[in-house]
């Protein structure tokens, strides 16, 4: 058990390095090569330009200007000085509600540490069970915690009182903070200016018919069945080829440019290429030239590729964009069920065309299900038994392994200093890798499920990985084992000894996470801010492939809050929050801070660094909800365990009340609050249908919707837009005889309807 | 363990006992005089009319035409002649839907029966493990089960194999059944004639305003946000307590006629009454003249009460019934969420007229949130710990107790016969009268939920209900001792134990669950078709109260399908061929007897007797689903249990597929289906206003609509009517200032907008 003093060293050297971070960057950040890399915000925003060419040359890379340095922590301030509304209009709701978290952290522990530490310290400390025992190490950590209370101690009554007051201050809070958010929502989709997503709804699984087009099966239907609102609508078509032939071409064009530039710079000596994988081995021709050749290549094939899918109705997804007159018609078309049959005709709100991810608009309902099913199953697998392919690894990934496959390495590796890194290197390699591949996995794993958006995806995504950071970092730190090992002693344990188990294991590890917190939250905080990979791949961009202004606009990487991985770390620190704010309350500060720093590293960050790809106004919320409550009964639970070994019984029944009343709690924010997120109301949508039409009574909204969903790569002065959708345009139902059947085939066949 | 000969006995006496109710009930029909017991659905069509006066005087009490007795039982037949759109259109598509649940289970078990007899029966009876058992008795029932299996044998594979079959052969039949049933309801609801609910939207939770009265507040606030659909709206008057004053001015009348009756058979002697409680105590008074006076008073104060609620606006609750110009209107009021706030101006499908619970319809938000949260916590004490009221009662309900609250019957009760009969009959009583009470209770329970609608009230008392049939009738079963106890050993074994030893014991339970399916499954419903309880209150009444043939109406008493009782109990039989199809399929023939015998008599009530009190089309179905699918798990993880005892531990991986599988299915199935019970798509709405446009383009359908939704009191007749609606009935919006004010608080202003 560590002592004070083992977390005292720890702290500072956590500390150190966070200093040692932030000085870094306090330096870097001045310095004008470095500019693009920790403000690029400003300059997509175009308010900030390259640093001025005037001046000497020197200057236009290094500060020198002594007196900036020694003010490197004023970022701090100034990066708390934005107000909120000022924040959403530069950052966009999505960060703001972001940030917001870590807020919510403050304002739920600041008052809960002050408590702790003033009545429940002295009641452990008070307590003196440690001292009398005599062959049990304990450390003065363990003094402040609970186990200092001696077993049927009536001074448990002060961690019940305790825990019930915590409890209802997070929901006074966390309700408080629904209500903001949904506010928020809705004040933001209110004071908005118009988008395209306002007055469109996605359609999916379109039908096929036999006789009609999708385009024209889906304008008849909703000409039909909204005859009223319906406006126009915009086909999707399958350009995932198309796209990859685009993106492949990018690719070459960097690795052209490269060349060129070296080419340029040292023009005696041509610079050569290998044909094969990577440039790595093949046969060996003029890079430039080989480059050229392959881009004109791809050129010819991408032409083709576009050709073929603007004509091919093969192309055509069984999916639609279909954008209404007003934002009542899109709202009332996205909140009810069109067809009989629920697995065809599925409206949802669109996406803002940025957050579409396009591959997933076209998954028929059985394959979902199937679907879903699948990564459900893959999702258990990999929380629970993802130790047994690594362990795997593992055994293979020895010295003797390394030498069956690659026999030349052989003489290097039998070198004694050599060989003991390895050995001591590679069996946590096969971790490290996977744990840094591990979001990409969940994503894809998304990805499969079919969402069509990318901030569903990046929701689905943060669930799998909240599930997994809760089974294998908060439980896996708390009992020793695998998540498998863990799996097989809980379903033979009985649901009463599960917390038990696990509750009498907690105040045991306050100082292990006390160490994860300044370790993971700090240090990885400070590293946060400094931007280090980005910084290398700019610098390396900027020498090597950066000609124009525009290249050097494009080698700007500002990243984006990832909410997939970030949110669910932020959880386990309430989860750790929640249950050690009756255990062992010494532990809080360490959050507290922790709460305190992210809140502003992440604040300075999203003014100034990151540029997020889309904005789904605040859609998370929810989930983020969710997930505290989960957090909140996990440790109302553990509690319960922890207090019967205890010989506390009398406090069981009380404490059950506890997980009810959350869960309770939880039904009713949920009510109260979540259509916020999910729906969009009438009233609103009528009163800003109501107020544009008053403000610009002439608007031509189809010549606005035209083009808004096209796919990206149809986009950027592409001549050959798919027009197939103007061919009906000004005459939704041409009341010709065919028309007129297939009009009355859904039913309608009131022409008269559809000319008011 | 019951043998061979046993199970004989107790069905011999079982059959006899079915086959006295069916004789009596044969001979009870024929009898004109109890004509309007058994056939009062077709009295209340108005198809049959009372029995002819002509003809001897006897013959209209006593059938005295041998040849029909002949044929006592050529109702059965009958009763499976009618053929199911006839059914729908006499009975209503909830009663037929409702009879084929056994139909249902004719399906599932009746293939399952022959398969499990042909192949699972040979290999148990042969597997010969109890008979070289020596010191343990069993029967033939026992030999035909899988205990018969030695542990480890390969036989178990065969289990597997058909447990498989058995899933597969019911997600088949099930997915069948519940497109038929989708298909039906909307058929059902397309082919309807007009009906108000087709246009009514329910509106709850209508927030206060100071300065409008409900009813002006939500005609504004529609004329605002659905200004080309709204029609006309009916405000809910709080009307209960002039609901309670019908109610008891109808049961005084009821006094009155028996005295009326009891003095014009005997005019020498005036009837007296007491004024007293129940008419036991007090002064005695001349019964004629005192029911009349008590009427007339009741009169009086009925007058003012009406009076009062007419012209009270707060006897107006914050509640009222939206009516739209088409069917589309509705529909789209009915799915989108209207306000920003999601726990205001709440829309729902207006339940039918018949439907409405009209005491739920002001329920706020957050009380309703509370009185759910109360109502859970009561059902989980309810299903766990009702034996401890019980016993209480149990023990004050001795000899002793009697004694001390009533001295003057000791000397009765001191007879040794009389104490005897006592002591072995009181402490059942109380569990008895517990077991009657118990639907009236958990349909308290639902109507303290707050829901507004009688069939909605039935779906969650009957889910109440099949987790206490669940949790006391099977589980209680298999594992002797209470809820309670069963609670506390589950929750200190491990999650993988429970299974494994409910499983061990579901051998050994299979002959009494075959009595139990005797005793209450086939006596059960033979004394269903006998009506004994209608039958004597029928004649009872005849006696005293009829004086016209219109009291002779309202005497009868069809009854109707209590489904919040009877759905949870057939299901109760559907888990038990789900658990005994594999474990002891001797069972199976008992179960389909069952099913074949309650398909044929409710079709019989069904078509001659119950007269439901209102049509919510079958909108149970996905409840009856969702449960069979309940049933479904419940009985795989108890083969689980079982077979990992059996030492057949290779066959456990396989089974854990059977539940994924399962839920599985019943998630794809609710995507599928279950919208067709709770939307109305957009599509069908269309095509039923467009052919109803074309037919009858003159309709008008605010006079329709205008009565539709009153409360019942004051129907019938009476003149004052509530008028407060029809105001401002022909400008919605009138034109004055303050009404422009008004509109433009909901963000509108636009009157032109109304004018269309």
């Amino acid at each position: 058990m560590a002592s004070l003093q083992d977390i005292g060293v720890s702290a500072a050297i956590n500390i150190l390095t966070a200093l040692a971070f932030l000085v870094a960057f306090a330096i870097l950040r001045l310095q004008p090569i470095n500019d693009r890399v920790y403000f690029p915000k400003w300059y997509l925003k175009g308010i900030r330009g390259s640093p001025t060419r005037s001046g000497p040359f020197v200057k236009q890379f290094v500060n020198l200007d002594c007196k900036t340095y020694i003010k490197f922590l004023n970022w701090m301030p100034a990066a708390l000085k934005m107000p909120e509304p000022e924040l959403i209009e530069h950052a966009g709701l999505d960060s703001t509600a972001f940030i917001r978290i870590y807020l919510l952290g403050l304002k739920i522990f600041v008052p809960i540490t002050f408590l702790a530490l003033v009545v429940l310290v002295p009641v452990n400390w008070t307590g003196k069970t440690l001292e009398t025992i005599q062959n049990v190490t304990f450390s003065n950590i363990d003094k402040l915690s609970i186990s200092n209370v001696p077993s049927g101690s009536a001074r448990f009554w002060a961690h019940l009182v305790m825990a019930y007051v915590f409890t209802f201050w997070i929901f006074y809070i966390l309700y408080n903070e629904y209500k903001i958010m949904a506010n928020m929502r809705l004040h933001f989709l209110a004071s908005e200016n118009r988008r395209p997503d306002q007055f469109t709804v996605l359609v999916r699984n379109v039908p096929p018919d036999p006789d009609e087009s999708v385009s024209e099966h889906v304008e008849h239907f909703f000409c039909v069945n909204h005859p009223d609102n319906y406006l126009t609508h915009q086909v999707v078509y399958n350009a995932n080829k198309l796209a990859k032939l685009v993106e492949k071409k990018k690719s070459l064009h960097n690795w052209l440019t490269y060349y060129q530039n070296k080419y340029e710079r040292n023009p005696t000596e041509k610079p050569m290429t290998k044909t094969g994988f990577m440039g790595l081995w093949g046969t060996k021709v003029d890079a430039v030239d080989y480059y050229s050749a392959e881009i004109e290549k791809l050129n010819q094939g991408e032409a083709t590729e576009r050709e073929k899918v603007i004509s091919d109705p093969n192309a055509i997804v069984p999916a639609a964009f279909v954008s209404f007159k007003s934002r009542w018609g899109a709202a009332v078309c996205a909140q009810t069920q069109q067809s009989r049959n629920p697995t065809i005709w599925l409206t949802e709100w669109a996406p803002e065309p940025r957050d579409v991810y396009w591959a997933n608009l076209a998954v028929p309902y059985f394959e979902l299900t199937i679907r879903r099913l699948l990564m459900a199953i893959t999702l258990f697998f990999l929380t629970f038994f993802f130790m047994i392919p690594i362990a795997f690894v593992q055994s293979l990934a020895n010295i003797e392994g390394i030498e069956r496959v690659l026999p030349f390495l052989k003489g290097l590796i039998e070198m004694p200093t050599v060989k003991s890194v390895i050995q001591g290197f590679l069996p946590g390699i096969a971790l490290k890798i996977f744990l840094i591949i591990l979001p990409s996995i969940l994503m894809l794993m998304s990805k499969i499920e079919g969402y069509a958006s990318l901030s569903s995806l990046e929701r689905r995504s943060a669930a799998k990985y909240h599930l997994f950071v809760l089974v294998n970092v908060f439980l896996g730190s708390i009992i020793t084992g695998t998540a498998f090992q863990q799996l097989k002693s809980f379903l033979n344990q009985a649901p009463t000894e599960i917390p038990k188990t696990v509750g009498v294991s907690i105040p045991m590890k306050a100082t292990f996470f006390i160490t994860y917190i300044m370790v993971d939250g700090w240090a990885g905080i400070a590293a946060e801010i400094l931007r280090l990979v980005p910084l290398i791949i700019f610098h390396l961009k900027n020498t090597f492939l950066v000609k124009t202004e525009k290249d050097r606009e494009q080698a700007m990487d500002p990243g984006c809050l990832d909410f997939a991985t970030s949110e669910p770390r932020i959880q386990l620190y309430f989860l750790l929050g929640f249950v050690y704010c009756v255990v062992t309350p010494i532990l809080l500060p360490f959050i507290v801070v922790f709460f305190a720093f992210a809140l502003m590293v992440f604040r300075h960050q999203i003014i100034n660094v990151y540029n997020q790809k889309y904005e789904s106004g605040a859609t998370f919320w929810p989930d983020v909800h969710r997930r505290l409550i989960i957090g909140m009964v996990i440790s109302q639970l553990l509690l319960m365990g922890l207090l019967s070994t205890k010989n506390a019984a009398k406090s069981t029944p009380l404490l059950v009340v506890l997980p009810v009343l959350t869960i309770w709690f939880h039904i009713f924010c949920k009510g109260r609050f979540e259509s916020a997120f999910v729906k969009f109301p009438l009233e609103d949508a009528m009163v800003k249908d109501t107020l544009e039409r008053a403000t610009e009574p002439n608007l031509n909204l189809k010549a606005y919707l035209q083009d808004a969903y096209v796919h990206p790569v149809f986009k950027g002065g592409d001549l050959d837009r798919p027009s197939v959708i103007d061919e009906e345009e000004n005459n939704p139902l041409v009341p010709t005889k065919r028309n007129s059947n297939r009009s009355s085939k859904f039913g309608s066949g009131r022409s008269s309807d559809v000319e008011l």
